[in-house]
């Protein structure tokens, strides 16, 4: 039996996008590895799961091959589910995600395959880190970061992370040379500014685009998004208990029980 | 001019819905009402967004009618989008999604189109409440729960939101006479325990569908699974900021910066 951690990536992009390559490459050097992702490109899909339909797994490997890979026909967070429960049935040590072909940063995560299947992983109790290039090139350069995700690997790996934490790790398009560092952030404040691009069908009907155009709200240097335009791989850590406990307090003070 | 405020309504199960129909009852008691819904059932879809498909909207009230109505073909979140960039053109005033047929609590607020519509909302700067009642029958008895959606909405027309906080309201399955009142809760920690159920198509390939248990993990009386159980109706508020500020601490002693 290896001792090696067994370590799941996914990614948002599909199977065969060039991110997930290089996040393999990586992940061979740290434990023992299996595959399973989407077959097709799922990117903006937040954490939808697949329940009014069905899913399809195909091993995609040869037997006997040294990393198996699984495709799968559903989401980043389906993929999480079935790996754990159907394909490798065990939890494995640690799940990763990515690399993305894009940034997820600021408000970004809320939309984000790549950190949805992450944040599935750390729902379920494994420990999870979600990777981003801020460069949507299919031709990224990837080999610039990978140093940097063996580290912060090496320390989930060593350190575990916090109860209920997964980290959203993203790296600026940059040569290797030319990044700083890694700075621990928070989420900045941001939003999509949407534009939807109004076409019409050949047939004379009005179908929309959704495009838009990121505005960063938030002057910060402790933000993700600072890090990222000064140099720096942004890390930040991630929770999904979404209360907003600080606002308790506030709501207590409404009159919610007398006009029933 | 009309004084009263623009409410938009969404919802995840359809624009055809009861649910939406309760809501849209009790929203014209409070404002003008514009409803922008799934042309179908969204359940599950999380935060998705359409960005690699096109969107379409119709209108299916007739010009004229009391309530301007319009179905899309994209997700919930899409249904704000395009609600406000595309259709009423401004921001509305309010923002409502539901009633959900099915509870929203706990960890379901983040697979949850319901509440995904809200939080966008959120993120736009929107003041928004999510609905849901712990009844999947499509023939649930809304009208039970009307006075409760009808005094929380008037509470945050009168005293808005706070910044990046949206709620997350869920209803008991019990007659009106039953529920004891309105508890301010935060997220139960739970999980789903999946357990795939794997067929055969007629051709002999194995497909899945994702079914599973709900698990509480958590017996604060805090909570809203604890207010459900006990006969309340549970009010969490939810933010987007979705940084672990209490782990920022703890990750900067890592040795992140010396191995590069």
């Amino acid at each position: 039996m290896s001792e090696k951690p067994l370590i799941l990536v996914t990614n948002d992009d599909g199977i065969t996008a060039p991110g997930i390559r290089a996040l393999i490459d990586v992940m061979q050097l740290l434990g023992d590895v299996v595959v399973v992702a989407p077959d097709s490109p799922q990117s903006g899909t937040g954490h939808a799961i697949t329940i009014n339909s069905t899913l399809y797994i195909n091993k995609i490997s040869a037997d006997g091959a040294a990393i198996p890979e699984y495709s799968c026909s559903g989401t980043p967070v389906d993929c999480v589910k079935l790996a754990v429960n159907e394909i490798i049935k065990r939890k494995p040590d640690l799940c990763v995600s990515g690399v993305n072909h894009g940034s997820n940063s600021s408000i970004n995560v809320i939309y984000s395959g790549t950190m949805s299947a992450a944040v599935e992983a750390g729902i379920e109790g494994i420990p999870a880190i979600g990777f981003s290039l801020a460069d949507y090139d299919w031709a990224a350069d990837f080999d610039a970061v990978k140093p940097f995700i063996k580290s912060i690997t090496q320390q989930v790996i060593a350190n575990g992370l916090p109860d209920g934490v997964v980290l959203n790790v993203n790296f600026p398009k940059l040569k290797h040379k030319d990044i700083k560092g890694i700075r621990v952030c928070r989420q900045a404040k941001a939003i999509w500014m949407e534009k939807f691009d109004k076409r019409k069908t050949p047939q004379g009907k009005d179908y929309y685009w959704l495009t838009g155009e990121f505005v960063n709200q938030d002057n910060g240097d402790d933000t993700d998004e600072w890090a990222l335009d000064n140099g720096y791989v942004s890390l930040v850590p991630v929770q999904f208990d979404l209360t907003a406990h600080h606002a308790i307090q506030q709501l207590n003070t409404w009159q919610l029980n007398e006009k029933n």
